[in-house]
């Protein structure tokens, strides 16, 4: 048994598809923009890994993610016609990352996991974003882990390697937490142990992966599934 | 008003005294060690600051202080009859210090600070040492600042800018809480803003600072009356 469980966030924990699309409605239909506004969340989403490669790749010092996301937005400007959008605007627009809502099933699953198990996100998402969701929905984590600790991004080893080590932790005291076999696929690599938690609807209905593509300790369908398999 | 209040854990948020001298006796008294308990948990924490200087001032690569705190111990263990005493015990004791209890006034303080601020530990703990006090004492903090995350240990100005920057603040919407003056000094040159709160019998009765001894925004007495006096 794992001693820590490390997360996640963005479509694991958090649904960040509508969430994305309904602060862009809020913040840019009173605006005149008319978008499909989780069309628009996808584009953005869609800049997330090659951003993030250029700093995986050593090409780019580590950043932020809330820069990264602010720079993505930049670029689907003009596909989406927010030209003449304000920069404070987009400020705001780009804390739409900070204010996404859990899946419904963490809350009452996080309540049991986080009372046997140490928990912290290991994310990309930066400290700042992660506390601002924490807070949002209400959620304990014990640490804030992932790409601002390790200051580089997954899948690269060194970010699970330093979860464990934040924690004073071997690799194989951890347990990975993800709807997306790359990423336990790389942290299995470095040892730790993994779980899958199927969020079919992350990219839409039925779009998820519906169960993992790799090998995996436990396979779960929602946090509270996983709090049971975990004896939580 | 600051968005944040970052906290000094040794001493304002911990008793560390009572809790090391506790631990000490727990696991030394049953193996036939006889001291005095407290001047024991004096003559480790005296090693603290010279430790840490060794990493301040460039001549050591950044070492976590659990490391740390066990080379200390190592160091007193001639001066108390520990030489006999196995390894795993004094690893076990080095636990002492994820072990200590907060001053009666905390829980209190934070629930109303912590629904109004972000709140932080900018302490020289590092990550998985503040996550034990945290749970220990049922505190909830937005993350893990200080030592860990920049890499260096107070009052190093690079500390207090990483754990501004970590929550995406200007070191002017952030506020520093701590019972030692030269701690709020150095946090008030980067530009923070600064609360003393008085802790007399840190390292015994009537031996802390009653009250701060540079220009601080706040001075309180407690976490509750500093919640008071921040409107929390």
């Amino acid at each position: 048994m794992p001693k820590a469980l490390f997360y996640d966030v963005f479509g694991t924990v958090m649904d960040w598809r509508t969430g994305v699309a309904r602060e862009a409605e809020r913040l840019l239909a009173p605006r005149g923009v008319k978008a499909d506004w989780l069309k628009f969340a996808d584009a953005w989403r869609d800049l997330y890994q090659p951003s993030m490669e250029e700093i995986r790749s050593g090409r780019r010092p580590f950043t932020k993610l809330d820069v990264l996301h602010r720079e993505m937005l930049e670029k689907i400007r003009p596909q989406f016609g927010l030209q003449k959008v304000p920069d404070d605007v987009l400020a705001e627009l780009n804390l739409a990352w900070h204010r996404l809502d859990a899946w419904p099933d963490v809350k009452q699953g996080f309540a049991r996991l986080g009372a046997k198990f140490l928990m912290a996100p290991c994310s990309n998402g930066n400290i700042a974003l992660m506390a601002d969701l924490a807070r949002r929905n209400g959620l304990r984590w014990d640490a804030i882990l992932g790409s601002d600790i390790a200051r580089d991004y997954k899948p690269k080893p060194g970010v699970y390697l330093a979860a464990a080590d934040a924690f004073n932790l071997k690799p194989n005291e951890c347990m990975m937490v993800a709807a997306h076999s790359r990423d336990l696929e790389a942290a299995a690599q470095q040892g730790l142990h993994t779980a899958h938690v199927t969020r079919v609807n992350e990219y839409g209905p039925n779009t998820g992966e519906d169960g993992p593509k790799t090998k995996v300790d436990y396979a779960a369908k929602t946090m509270i599934d996983l709090a049971d398999k975990l004896g939580a």
